[in-house]
């Protein structure tokens, strides 16, 4: 599966994929097995299976010479054995047992990430003969498709699940949750989750609420278009996520994707303050009525920092886990002709929070004033703005006047954050007045 | 309520408002009454009515000389039949009858505008000591807030409602689309509508559907700060609007707001292409994924065509008003954890069509996916995408492909385009297969 300047390369000291060798570079030397690769990967780089069970990318630049250590058919017994002990490593994940995992990062670096896949496009390998998708981040592939993330840290990588991200719900944002503050527990530098991109920005934002007092970043991280096509943005995405997770002194939620239509710039963005604006293009996501809190380049692997702002990393700090969400909240976008009965349909259904996105500065007809002093009764109703930039300022109209005096509650952030909001505020909460006391409340940079 | 520099001039001469006088300028001499101005507007003009009943403002640095001609006692019966007439006027409009105003024209201009106002802050003037909004745009107050207005056409203004614009619903598109399509039978140069600014993109693209064959340019414009605030925008949008809807060679829906930060430059939109993106900002109107089609310079009165494939104009033509839209339509958003019962809800009201504004391409949850089946049934389920920017393509994932084999119609436009669109093409087809056919048909330029 090698191909170009590797497969000559190989090819001229006549080993194979499966072969034990040992390949030296000016710098270093590598023993291990070399790894297969995916069809559409760069053609700059072997991959090793090093002893210590973690896969390294070495760029064909730097080797100076390979030695065939044994031929793929003697190493077919410790190969088959390799297979058994990841699928034992599943089988405790599965478990969600907490093990220490110490010994597994023998092998040079002194930093550590983990790295949690849920499926999306950059966890994927579309197989473009049978249209089914495949879960592709095992550490070894993963290594296989990105070499260069062995340079930045030592990765632990896990499935946790697989979704398309449409399909996942306030449940797998808890999943999330508990499984970032395992990783914390453990010591991890950081944590890179990979998601698919349409409602990571939601995911982002309750994970901001859900994971409080962090000591190290957590980087979620999508691919617009799939790792096994030329275009893809996911190594780039992959490795800048990696580099801020690994490095930036700073601790949160945050998603990393590509800055603008450049190739090596990746923006990083505060995980309340962030949506996806476009269907299709790499530079997707956006930070709204804000800057990117840093912009990393993957080529000089250069942090810059632009917002001064955010706490610092401290591994001492105790992560504080609040992971569940009410499910009992609705989101809905205001438009003439917006019937009330849709609110009044979720009072029956016995709903316990509303995030309206009305118009400009927080409005909506004054056919929906009954409905919503009726909402205001048994649930938090809340207002947004679908303007999507801009401050929220409910205090200027009549209309936002009169909303205010039936008990609506500003939220001058995004909708898809109020929603996340409210979703956890509800579950987090003993009293309305609690619950509205803590919606006012700045918990994650979420206000604008 | 003159001040400043025009208030010197007066002194200087001795008149007052009400005063019948002869103001000569360089190139002009204008006879009729001193009209009063808005306490905020500014004080580089006079207004004048003239015997045709029009206002004119005049710049105060052309003032050559002003004479007093009678004594505001000696008119007070001409202003008072003045009055009566103006009254009769809207009796007349109210009425819904169609006048020939011809002869209402005679002053210098051969290109005369109709401006209707509906409502919102262009419209109005707050009352800082009641609170209270009062609708503020007859031709009289027109001009005295904006007095460059005469020199640009004969306007006839008339206030159609006087609604904030979240409070109109389709019904108040009909009666504009009706309104404006008397207008053109009457032989205007050009339709300028002032609206509100919360659901101004609602209603263009509304208008949009409804108006069709124009012969000449209909222009909505807002302000985003009302008329009375020295910082507001009402004037220059008013200007600019009035500028392409006199002069523009093009025919169609269009809206006129502030462009960038700039001061005197106006981006004129296609109807169906736009949004309102910033709750508070002069410019907060943007074109998605396309130019303004014009820019307006309010200085230079240059207007720069950025688009080219607009029908030109062209007053022979006669316009087709099919002004009915259908209210059974649904605007839902998409979220993670959103319940389906929603849409069942809706099956169960008899709706008849229902625009999803889905994640990314245009996915929703496979939870999702019994209730849009069911509402297939019954009516025209559409999807658009939330992420306000890009294409939808719905062929690329499993899940939209799901949703276009249960009968699911991709709408490539803005979700609030799609929202008018499918209740205007409710209203005017005789079938759901014809219905279908419409929604697919580009009727206004509204496909990506």
């Amino acid at each position: 599966m090698y191909k170009g300047s590797a497969y000559r390369l190989l090819e001229s000291y006549d080993v194979k994929v499966g072969d034990r060798i040992v390949v030296k570079t000016r710098d270093n030397e590598y023993r291990g097995i070399l790894m297969p690769r995916y069809e559409l990967a760069d053609d700059l780089h072997l991959v090793i299976k090093l002893r210590s069970g973690y896969n390294i990318g070495v760029s064909i630049d730097e080797i100076v010479s390979i030695t065939l250590e044994a031929r793929e058919e003697e190493e077919a017994a410790i190969v088959g054995r390799g297979e058994e002990e990841e699928r034992e490593r599943k089988r405790e994940r599965r478990d969600h047992r907490v093990a220490s995992l110490e010994h597994e990062y023998a092998y040079e670096h002194n930093t550590r990430l983990a790295m949690i896949s849920t499926g999306g496009t950059i966890a994927s390998r579309i197989d473009y003969r049978t249209g089914g998708v495949k879960a592709a981040l095992t550490a070894e592939e993963l290594y296989s498709i990105v070499p260069e993330l062995s340079s930045i840290a030592a990765i632990d990588a896990e499935v946790l699940m697989q979704e398309y991200s449409e399909n996942l719900t306030p449940m797998h944002w808890s999943i999330m949750a508990e499984r970032v503050g395992e990783k914390m527990e453990q010591g991890y530098d950081g944590v890179v989750i990979a998601h698919g991109t349409d409602t990571m920005h939601y995911t982002s934002s309750a994970l901001s609420f859900a994971l409080q007092n962090l000591p190290v970043p957590v980087v979620l991280v999508g691919a617009q278009r799939s790792s096994d096509r030329p275009s893809s943005d996911a190594a780039t995405n992959l490795i800048g996520a990696s580099l801020f997770a690994a490095n930036a002194d700073t601790s949160g939620v945050f998603v990393a994707m590509h800055n603008g239509r450049s190739d090596d710039k990746i923006a990083v963005h505060m995980g309340t303050r962030v949506r996806k604006n476009h269907t299709s293009s790499r530079d997707a996501f956006k930070s709204i009525d804000a800057e990117p809190i840093a912009l990393v380049d993957v080529d000089s692997r250069r942090i810059e920092m632009l917002a001064s702002n955010i706490r610092n990393r401290d591994k001492g700090r105790r992560p504080v886990v609040k992971a569940r969400f009410d499910e009992r909240v609705a989101l809905i976008k205001f438009y003439p002709g917006f019937d009330p009965s849709i609110i009044e349909h979720l009072i029956s259904k016995g709903y316990r929070g509303l995030v309206i996105e009305g118009t400009g500065l927080g409005h909506v007809s004054k056919r929906c004033f009954n409905a919503i002093r009726d909402a205001t009764a048994s649930m938090l109703v809340c207002m947004t703005s679908q303007c999507i930039w801009g401050r929220l300022r409910m205090t200027v109209y009549d209309t936002g006047r009169d909303l205010l005096s039936m008990g609506v509650v500003p939220l001058d952030m995004l909708p898809e954050t109020a929603l996340t909001k409210v979703m956890w505020v509800l579950a987090n909460s003993s009293s309305m007045d609690e619950a509205r006391s803590m919606l006012l409340s700045n918990i994650a940079m979420e206000f604008k």
